[in-house]
């Protein structure tokens, strides 16, 4: 009996299977997957690091007693070359045990806009106090500030007031003053004038972006890209809401694994720019509506079930000492509002970061991930509709899928005459799996090629198409070893970008419908995020993702809801804008518009011959 | 195995648990049991007795032999603070040692105000949400509040944000929003708008007075007087302010045991009242400098040594979780600013809750502590000063001296012919020591019937007058059994009290000469304060802590300082008047003043025969 043994591998969203109980270790390195390991599985280095996710009383042996500590031991955590995977398991790698990072884009195009940050900072000299002149600490900054600054300051933060006296007296009476709106946020000994640093964050449902912006010139110092670690609890945004109610502990559970994971990648970031953490003085955060309030710990109950109610529609500046997160001891979050719905503050982002607003003409702006944004501006205003695209397109539900990581095959053409499939992979590595541009590719390369129809069949011969052993048909993208060695696109994998491909296509036609203009109307496709400036942008139209339309016509501009983010971080005005802008934006619920059901039907056809270019 | 030590407190009833051997003294104040100490446990002031009831041949140090006697260390008397609770114990405090149980007068004279409190309850029956109507809940209690109160609101307390949701859904969408400012920092389900609470406090040396307050009505629902723990670290100001500097942990430790022992005032309080504490929606804090950083945590360093700077001079608004006050989870703590240096908010409350500032003539208010502060109010305004008064009116550096606990001696006339004293004790006990009033009568009895001179030393015989086992003269208060049960006034506890009042007078006479008035131009004079309401007024005249004046012009108002702090809890226009008097009072600096020395050497003197009433 040929029982294979499933592994799901987070967070690279890739699934292995073994023909039989395999040592952990053997079995992810042969996978191709990257995980680190010093001395050789000998579980004496404790590099390789995992968390078994779906059992309970997993053995745990001596090995690993001496390199664990209880609470990663009670936790799951164990090390892979000392288990034997033996049934199916869900198991999930922590970033320190990877040894090849994924490749996250976290940047994205920028235009120049007026710096103006929130926090400045005033190096001041202060008279000594005396026995003549005993004005107390607080008040004595405070007069200096409105005396050589003109600025007016009404309180101080409570940790901050504590660290006043010893920043006065161990410096001189000489300090820096951090002032947030009327507020003395931070205070330094000495001149520190020149550290005015900030974090904006693109808190995504996959992946987190992390900048680090000096908030003088606006300037973005480095940047990190990390895995959302929520991932563990469920890999889209219901699931994750699921897991959030379904038990009281939940909810801290799952805002504190992201918590964690940001301040290590702020503690990291910093050292890697001889910056103290406690020199990040305003962090400002955007994301979908469910990712807002895990990342919060809000309650997401009533979020969960129908009518899907966010709790605030406003900004919120809250201390993130609150959250816990690690940065200044009286800086704030700046968390952007909500439009509506599902519709987060990582679209407002977007549509911020790109002027849409501004823009002449009808555009068409969307963020493509696990849920798809889409924004139609019109000479009527923005309308956004929200969709749950699913993270097919993060390689999740695809048979070899994988994330964006090395060996991931992310480009895809199929010679005409041939049939056969070119690939490239990322670092040009073995194969070991497809990733999203890849999937997108293959699909589109398949259609072109006209190996699959409209309906997204495998309709021709060729000996690249085969049966696997279930009897699916699927396309050999490649083959060494036909038993061991083989990475396919199947026909459910087709069926999965369908859905995926046809929730988006339907979003946009109803918008258009709604807007009462017709395609050719459009003047311009904005696709942002990491997995649009990755994609080739003739495939989203050989998909029917878009009705056909200039290539010339779509700017990929990357990972907009971080520059969103930054731009709310290094500026006021842009705040105010954007808080305006959220107004502003008309939601369109998809599931209840009348015309759903036949829009969605429609859009999961794949295009005509004369409509591929 | 770790059986833990077990030690049975009487007369508290309380038994203790201790995981390992334990200094006697620090067992005892961790367990919050107020045990007496003033020397912080160096086992030289001999306040900490106990007895030890089951165990025989106690160990006994050089320290305890020194400071008690033979019959006491073979009754099993010993100081707490040299034993060392390593095995299981029944042990007794006897009545001298204990803090706790005593007189504390919390309430003190009101006049009528405006309520005006800044926490107001809005009772909201909420559109439910729909499909249709998605608005995210807090705007939508933002759009009630405006729409049905026209209140705005900008903001909602991040904690506070985290109940809303269910506390909507539980309650049909019918909830009760508490404003403060435009912060929303509470809901409830239903209709809660009947109860409205608050907390104020005036935080003293040695009491704590707390207030429980029907934001609404205005009332005092109910109050509590209970001793500030922090005595265990020090009786007077500045021993807890070394206290707090010698080592890094000890600001900590002597914030939270200040707080612990609020925190379970208060719920006392609530559970007796049948409130809970989540409804205590604010709470104002008033008391002198050092206890109001020491309540906050806030450094002292500076404030210790010269020129003794304060942190902030302004009012502070600080959320009650972050202090570690556990009311309602959104609420904030209000501190009164300090007017200057060691004049603190408690003085400003005085002032306020006196209506100084607005009433005719020339007036003196001072309350009476271990600092005393003075204000003397002209047609000039009001100046401040604060004397050093210390701890004697307290009962510290007294022989006998004590609390007002039962048995305490607390009003004494001697009779003229006889010089045989008369006493009366606090609950008619038998007598165990003097307390405050019982020293002010004593010292004025004795010179009125001048049994002492104007320098204060003994100067006739009597059979009242012995010498004590150190050849000191002493006065025989009460004399059942002269080896083991007698109370008497001696010469040395005559000269605390010489240099307490002498610290008085000097402050008065310093005013008056500063203000260029003669004291003959005083149309009343104010004494605020516990013990100021206990004090036969005479006696403050007949020990020339003032000069000769009119008894029917002395007006004893009680806990003023309370009372202050009330009013700001209940009025905002009050607070506002209060803000703006701290920045009117002049503060007056004694130490610098040139002609200090002067008057202090003068101050000492008790009057002349003609003078006494």
């Amino acid at each position: 009996m040929d029982k294979k043994i499933k592994i799901d591998v987070e967070p690279i969203g890739k699934r292995i299977y073994i023909k039989k109980p395999t040592n952990g270790l053997n079995a992810l390195v042969d996978a191709g997957i990257g995980i680190k390991t010093v001395c050789g599985g000998e579980g004496t280095c404790g590099k390789c690091r995992i968390m078994i996710l779906n059992q309970k009383d997993i053995p745990v042996n001596e090995q690993e007693k001496n390199m664990l500590t209880e609470d990663e031991i009670n936790k799951g955590v164990r090390l892979a070359c000392q288990q034997v995977f033996d049934k199916d398991l869900d198991i999930y790698i922590p970033a320190a045990s990877l040894s090849e990072e994924q490749k996250l884009q976290v940047v994205g195009e920028e235009r120049e806009i007026e710096i103006d940050p929130i926090c400045n900072k005033y190096h001041l000299k202060l008279e000594k106090a005396t026995l003549e002149d005993t004005t107390p600490d607080f008040d004595r900054v405070k007069n200096a500030l409105k005396k050589d600054y003109s600025v007016d300051v009404e309180t101080i933060d409570y940790n901050v007031l504590k660290l006043l006296p010893k920043a006065i007296r161990d410096n001189k009476w000489e300090i820096t003053a951090t002032v947030r709106d009327k507020e003395i946020v931070y205070v330094e000994g000495g001149d520190k004038t020149g550290g005015n640093y900030g974090i904006a964050i693109d808190l995504g449902t996959t992946k987190i972006a992390i900048l680090l912006v000096d908030l003088k010139t606006g300037k973005t110092i480095d940047s990190k890209g990390i895995m959302n670690p929520q991932i563990s609890y469920g890999e889209d945004v219901m699931s994750r809401l699921n897991f959030a109610i379904s038990e009281e502990k939940n909810l801290e559970k799952i805002q504190k694994v992201v918590i964690d994971n940001i301040n290590e990648a702020l503690k990291k970031l910093c050292k890697k720019n001889k910056i103290d953490c406690k020199e990040l003085l305003e962090m400002t955060v955007v994301g979908n509506t469910a990712m807002h309030h895990l990342f919060l710990g809000l309650p997401v109950r009533q979020l969960s079930f129908s009518p899907f109610i966010a709790l605030s529609g406003q900004s919120l500046s809250i201390k993130a000492r609150e959250v816990g997160i690690n940065i200044s001891p009286g800086a704030y979050i700046y968390m952007l509002p909500s439009i509506a719905g599902y519709v987060g503050s990582d679209h407002l982002a977007m549509l911020l970061a790109t002027d849409i607003e501004s823009q002449e003409g009808n555009i068409i702006g969307i963020d493509i991930g696990t849920n798809t944004e889409i924004g139609l501006k019109t000479k009527d205003g923005i309308t956004s509709v929200s969709t749950a695209s699913g993270p097919a397109f993060e390689g999740a539900h695809i048979n070899y899928g994988m994330r964006a990581a090395p060996g991931a095959i992310e480009r895809v053409v199929i010679e005409p005459e041939s049939y056969k499939p070119i690939i490239q992979t990322i670092g040009d590595k073995k194969p070991v799996g497809i990733c999203g541009s890849g999937i997108l590719d293959s699909i589109a390369e398949l259609r072109k090629a006209e190996l699959i129809n409209t309906r997204g069949k495998f309709d021709k011969e060729s000996k690249f198409i085969t049966k696997d052993s279930q009897g699916n048909s699927q396309y050999l993208l490649y083959n060494k070893d036909e038993n061991e060695d083989l990475i396919s696109i199947n026909q459910k994998d087709i069926v999965e970008i369908q859905l995926a491909k046809g929730a988006m296509r339907t979003g946009i036609d109803i918008l258009m419908d709604n807007a009462g203009i017709t395609f050719d109307k459009i003047d311009k496709i904005i696709i942002a995020g990491a997995f649009g400036s990755y994609i080739d942008p003739k495939n989203v139209i050989n998909i029917g993702m878009f009705p056909s339309f200039p290539i010339n016509k779509i700017y990929q501009v990357g990972n907009a809801a971080g520059v969103g983010s930054k731009r709310v971080l290094i500026s006021k005005k842009q705040r105010i804008n954007a808080e305006k802008l959220a107004k502003k934006v008309d939601y369109l619920e998809l599931t209840t518009h009348p015309k759903f059901s036949d829009f969605f039907v429609n859009s999961m056809q794949f295009p005509e011959p004369e409509r591929i270019i």
